[in-house]
C-alpha cells in the first residue's frame, strides 16, 4: 500500500490498487498529516459527510469515486440496486453542494449506458478519473491564465517580491490540485518569480491560518498568516500587490460571493487601488442570478464556530470557549463583493471582466 | 472588606478601607469574576505590568492610587525616597503608556508641594481620588455629546433597534466607569433608547468578544457577538445603523488610529453610506501629528497573540495553536483610519468635525 501523499494534491489513487482512493483528512490539518483510505462506498459517504474531504471539486470528486467503488464492491444483479443507492446516498452527504449532486449524476449516466456491458466497473473507473483531471485541467488553466497578472507585477518590482493578499482557501485542498485562487500564485512560484503571500487567518473558521498556509509551506512558498484585521493596514502601507481570492458563486453581472470577509477586502483594495482578481472555474457562474446582493441567500452557520476556537493542545486537537457564556453570537458564512470592486475574473476559459455581455460571452466559449 | 465590585467600573475603593483599592482581573474575564486588591505600591505596580488593568484611563488611575499607597504605606524620613522610587517604578511598568508618566507626574507634584504638611497622604488621596473622577466625567461627558446622535437615528426607527457596530473594547473595562465608545451606548440604553450592538471579535486579543461583550451583558445592552470579517456582510444588507470606535491617538488633521481592523470597517460604513464615529477623551489628539499614516508608527506585537488562541477549556484558560507550527505571523497592533471616512470624533467638549480648525478650536475650549 502506498500511502505518501503527493504533497500537492487533496486525492489520489494508490499506487497498484485500483481499489483504494486516498485523501488527505483535512479535520486534522495542519496540526497532523493523516491519510484517510477510501476503499467503499461507505467510506466515500463517511469522508464528505465528516468533512474529511471539503470544497465543491473535491467533495464531487469524491464522489464520483464513491460510485465507482460502489460498483467494483458489487456485480451481478446486486450491482443495479447498489448504484441506485449509491447515488442517493452520496447526494445526502452535503445537500447544498450543486457540484456534488452532478457529478453522481455523470457517473449514474455512465453506469446506466454500459451496464450490459462486462467492463462497466472500468468505464466507471474511466469516468471518475475524467472528473478528477477536468477538474485539475480547469485549475492548471486558471493558473496559466493568471500567471501573466503576476508577471506583470513582478516585473515592475524589480526583484522584490510580488506581494499577494487571499482570503480563506482556494486551494488544492479544496479543489485535487493547484486549487483555483492558488493556481497563479503556485504557477508564478515554479517559475521562479519571487512572490510572497499574505494569507487571511479567515475566521472564524481559519481555514486560511490552517489550511492555506499548510498548502503554501509544503512546497515553500514564502507566506505569512495574519488576522483578518490586518490586511486594510498592509494595503495602505503598500505592502500588498494584488489580491486573489476564489469565489463560491458569481452572478451574470459579476458580483461574487466568498467566504465571509471577502467584501471588506475588496472595497480596501478599491480604496488603495489595488488590483482585486476573483479566480473561479467557470462552472462557478450562477447566469440565473443578476443582483448579487438581493439574490443570493447567505448560509448562517452554527454559532459554534465563533464561540469556540479549534487547535493543538500540544497532544491532541481541542477547543476553547473564547466568548462569555451568555453572549449571543452571528455566523454568517459568506458575503457578496459587487462586480465594481473587482478588476478581473481569472478563468479557465480566460480573464473575464466582471460585467454581463463578457461573463455571457465567456460561458459560450467552447473549451479549447 | 467589600469586595463586591459595582458592575460597571473597573476599579473602586473599598468601602471603609482607605487604603484597600480594588480592580477587575481582566485577565480572566470573561471566564471568571476575579477580583484584585491593591494595598501597596508593589500591588499597584503588579497590577498593571501583568495587565491585570489594562486601557490608558485605567492604567493613569491605578498609578495614581499606587503613588498614594506609596504614600500611605512610609512615613518620616523615608517617605521622600519612597515616592521618588514610586514614581520611577510606576512609570518602569508600561513603558509607552503617556497617560501613566502624566498621572504619576501630577502625584508627584501634589507630594512636593504639600510633603511638610501632616496631611499629605490626605492630598495625595483627594488627587487620586480627583484624577479617577475627571476620567469618569470625561466618558461621562462623551456619553452625553453622543446620545444625540443615537437618539436621531432611533426617530427614524419606529421602535426597531439602533444597531450600533463597535471595535475592540473601548468600554468600563479600559476607562473606569462609562467607556468612550460605549458611553453613548449605555446612556441611550439607559434612556430607553432600543439599540442593538455588533461586537467585532477584534483579533488576535479577541478585545471584543471576551470584554466588550462581558461589560454589556452585564448591564443588560442587546449585543451580538461576530467574526471581524462579518461587519461589511452586515452594512451592505442594511443591519447597520452607525459605527462607533474608540482611539488610542488621532491627530490634528483627525486622522485617527485606534485597534487594527477599525479602518477595513470605516471603509466599508463609507461604501453603504453609515456613519463613522470615533469616541475619545481630548487628551487623545496628539496636535504634533499631521499625517497619521505617515506620522504613527504602528506597534508590532508578538506573533504567539495570532498563533494561539486563548480560551476555557472547561475547568481552566488555557491555550490551543490555531496555525501550522512553522508558518510566519504577522501582528500589527493598530492601523489608520483617515479622516475622510470619519463622519464625527465626539469628545468631552462635544463633537468636533475630523479637519485640522475644528480640532485645534475645539483643544483651545476651555473646560466648562
Amino acid at each position: 500500500m502506498d500511502n505518501k501523499f503527493p504533497s500537492n494534491a487533496s486525492l489520489w489513487l494508490s499506487n497498484g490498487d485500483q481499489g483504494l482512493v486516498q485523501v488527505l483528512d483535512q479535520r486534522v490539518l495542519p496540526f497532523e498529516t493523516r491519510i484517510f483510505e477510501i476503499s467503499t462506498l461507505e467510506q466515500a459517504c463517511y469522508a464528505i459527510r465528516e468533512m474529511v474531504v471539503r470544497g465543491a471539486p473535491l467533495i464531487g470528486v469524491t464522489a464520483a469515486y464513491g460510485m465507482y467503488l460502489a460498483a467494483l464492491n458489487s456485480d451481478g444483479p446486486d450491482r443495479e440496486i447498489t448504484m441506485l443507492q449509491a447515488e442517493i446516498a452520496l447526494n445526502a452527504t452535503r445537500p447544498t453542494a450543486v457540484n456534488l449532486f452532478r457529478m453522481t449524476g455523470r457517473m449514474a449516466a455512465v453506469y446506466k449506458q454500459n451496464k450490459g456491458k462486462e467492463d462497466v466497473v472500468s468505464d466507471l473507473l474511466l469516468e471518475a478519473n475524467r472528473i478528477r483531471n477536468e477538474e485539475i485541467e480547469a485549475c492548471r488553466l486558471i493558473g496559466e491564465y493568471g500567471l501573466p497578472l503576476i508577471r506583470e507585477i513582478g516585473s515592475r518590482k524589480k526583484g522584490q517580491p510580488v506581494q499577494i493578499l487571499t482570503h480563506c482557501n482556494a486551494g488544492w485542498l479544496a479543489c485535487v490540485e493547484w486549487g483555483t485562487a492558488t493556481a497563479p500564485i503556485y504557477l508564478a512560484h515554479r517559475m521562479g518569480i519571487p512572490i510572497h503571500v499574505w494569507v487571511d487567518e479567515t475566521r472564524p473558521r481559519n481555514q486560511g491560518a490552517r489550511l492555506t498556509a499548510y498548502e503554501l509551506g509544503l512546497v515553500g512558498v514564502p507566506h505569512t498568516i495574519i488576522p483578518d484585521n490586518a490586511g486594510g493596514h498592509l494595503m495602505q502601507k503598500g505592502m500588498v500587490d494584488m489580491v486573489i481570492t476564489g469565489s463560491d458563486r458569481t452572478t451574470r453581472n459579476g458580483d461574487v460571493a466568498n467566504k465571509i470577509g471577502t467584501y471588506l477586502k475588496a472595497v480596501a483594495a478599491s480604496d488603495n487601488g489595488i488590483p482585486f482578481y476573483v479566480a473561479l472555474p467557470s462552472s462557478t457562474f450562477d447566469l440565473d442570478l443578476v443582483n448579487g446582493l438581493d439574490s443570493i441567500p447567505v448560509e448562517e452557520r452554527d454559532a459554534s464556530e465563533v464561540s469556540f476556537a479549534e487547535g493543538w493542545n500540544g497532544e491532541s486537537i481541542s477547543s476553547v470557549r473564547i466568548i462569555p457564556e451568555k453572549s449571543p453570537v452571528a455566523n454568517y458564512g459568506f458575503d457578496i463583493t459587487p462586480a465594481r470592486l473587482v478588476t478581473m475574473l481569472i478563468t479557465e476559459k480566460g480573464l473575464c471582466k466582471p460585467e454581463e455581455v463578457s461573463i455571457v460571452a465567456l460561458i459560450n466559449t467552447k473549451n479549447e
